[in-house]
């Protein structure tokens, strides 16, 4: 099923407007490459409104915040909704700044988010304004893990509703929900957490995988979730003994470019859970 | 021949200043290391004018342009020019953006630049004030292609004699000319448009050839393009079947430092128009 | 001996804020991640207080400097002295640059610096207010190297003294001094000096040694610079004939995460001085 998403983007190539932190930003850029999608990386005030105008999602993420992307978040995600275009937020980092927080919740506020997508401590600190997080990896007692599982949806599910927004949110096993409905994801791998920059991919991905699915953005969204975890699972696979994280990070991105619909059928796990 | 033009890189090791895009730079600075260049990217005005005047050269890259970037590149821009050293310009997403045009045409007009190095799409949109391009990458009717050749070069030249510099287009295959001559680049591999950065790289790469090169401008610009495009192609030769995107990204930055004159002498293929 | 500052490391999981260059960011990122610490890139002034507060060390990197991030690195520095963190500065390019060594010099004044890691003429030009460098990378008669050794050593002690910091100097040795110790490390690969960023990576990794090793500053960044220099032995011993720098780059950071206490008691050569 999933496999015919990633068909899409790879047929329409969506052009995903980005504005992001400079620490990924080539990862982001060669994920998207690597779907068929593309990306054009501009976060000047002065320009963002018509470079979004000529794409077709934008995804803003909240690593390396300053004032100047702050401008430019507000002003393309204005016009992205004017356009009918897709935003995707990525809250990077937020449970560890007040500056970060107060910029996500006047997004949240001001303009139509389709997907947040974060791990679960930086969702939570969306959600309640708690600030558990440190720096912008997920805290141990807030990985998605299995035996809170229906809790933790349920709780998630309400913020989906209360914001209006999907949310994406990823851990040991990620959760696609909105307030009605909810799948979680059960691919992916554990080194993707031991490098930098796999919850930037993501967000980017589903910005990518909303402009392409516009009947389905929950499906969409969780297809996103499916391919880039299973394109987890195959780099691992091709990863010698004396390889590490860095090499990881490379084949992380092959497999997202060499994923075909065979190893989509065959490989990915989720569940309906309402 | 064009082995001599990197023998000249290797042994003179220039200093190339970038003013460039984040989304790329480590890429540029190890691409610029790759041939033996030595790369510092600096982009406060403050400063700019100081670190020119230390380097051999300078590269102007259009992508993630904001306020500060402009003003650098314009002090930077004639500081280069009084010293008389080689400026590149790489007007990345020209046209996609008013703003990137207008500053590049500010650029044109009062910085005197050696070559402008971008795809079809991005040269037209310069030379003609169109807005064709979809984000950073060539449109399909622009890449350059076999058909239309001999139409495209006219233009080219034109365009190259009206702004007194020499252009380096690149796509299928690649042209470098200016107001009376022109060279037919034809190696590379299509697998350089499936990652970012592979025009950041071949810009700054451009403007170490210049650097070490500054007897024959022309040649130099063909010299960078040759070794480039042909590193591309050992790149796919050195690529597994279960590798992609972001190896090949590493493999053709590697074949860029492992290239030798047993290899240029072999591999280069071009033809000279006029 | 140097495994238990590693394994510190690897246990404690420390949490680096780094206010560092956008061309080597994510390298720097990833290299933290493959010891076990954790990084957090933030430079915006409205939030680097309290980045800094939630975070065990802090590194202060001049690379792509600008007025915002001047600003920061100072409201930081101050941050972290106020809470005993350890700061460590980087001083990229400041033979370049009068505003890189202004900003140098201010911080060294007003903020409380553990360790400053440079190459030999960074350094230099930090002591004695000399421009001898071109660019980012030593002059060749800055490298250190075995004919001067004894008379550098006594050089870098007396700044050591003044400045009141541990100095890590880098080059074909490495060197770790205070006022009144020296250690000469002698691992590392002449390939390091092949791509960029190795010296970021280290100033961060630095940073996490002193964070997760509060008990012997010096120690910890002498066992940083053994880490980091056996790593780039072993990556060697992993590279193809057919690979280049670019893969170098991937297999260096692999071979951080996955160096063991074995390796190190085995690989690490050096020897004290005073």
């Amino acid at each position: 099923m999933f496999e015919n998403y990633l068909a899409e983007v790879r047929g329409k190539k969506p052009l995903v407007h980005c504005i992001t932190n400079y620490v990924t930003a080539n990862d982001v850029a060669n994920s998207l490459l690597a779907v068929g999608a593309s990306p054009i990386m501009a976060d000047e005030p002065l320009e963002v409104a018509e470079i979004t105008q000529r794409c077709d999602a934008l995804t803003l993420n909240l690593g390396t915040l300053d004032q100047k992307k702050i401008e430019s978040m507000l002003i393309a995600g204005k016009k992205a909704n004017a356009l009918g275009h897709p935003v995707v937020l990525d809250p990077v980092g937020i449970g560890s700044s007040r500056l970060r927080r107060r910029v996500a919740e006047e997004i949240l506020k001001t303009i139509q988010v389709a997907v947040i997508r974060g791990n679960s401590s930086e969702i939570k600190a969306l959600a309640h304004g708690t600030v558990a997080a440190r720096g912008v990896d997920a805290s141990v007692k807030d990985l998605m893990q299995e035996g809170d599982l229906e809790e933790e949806i349920l709780l998630m599910q309400e913020f989906a509703k209360q914001s209006n927004s999907i949310l994406l949110v990823t851990g040991a096993v990620d959760l696609a929900c909105d307030g009605e409905h909810a799948l979680v994801l059960r691919n992916g791998h554990t080194m993707m957490s031991q490098i930098t920059g796999t919850g930037c991919q993501l967000s980017a991905l589903v910005a990518a995988f909303l402009a392409a699915n516009p009947a389905d953005s929950l499906m969409a969204t969780a297809g996103a979730a499916a391919c880039y975890g299973l394109a987890g699972e195959l780099a691992k696979t091709r990863l010698r003994l004396d390889e590490g994280t860095a090499t990881y990070r490379n084949r992380l991105i092959d497999a997202l470019g060499l994923l075909t619909a065979t190893d989509l059928k065959g490989g990915v796990k989720y569940e309906i859970y309402s």
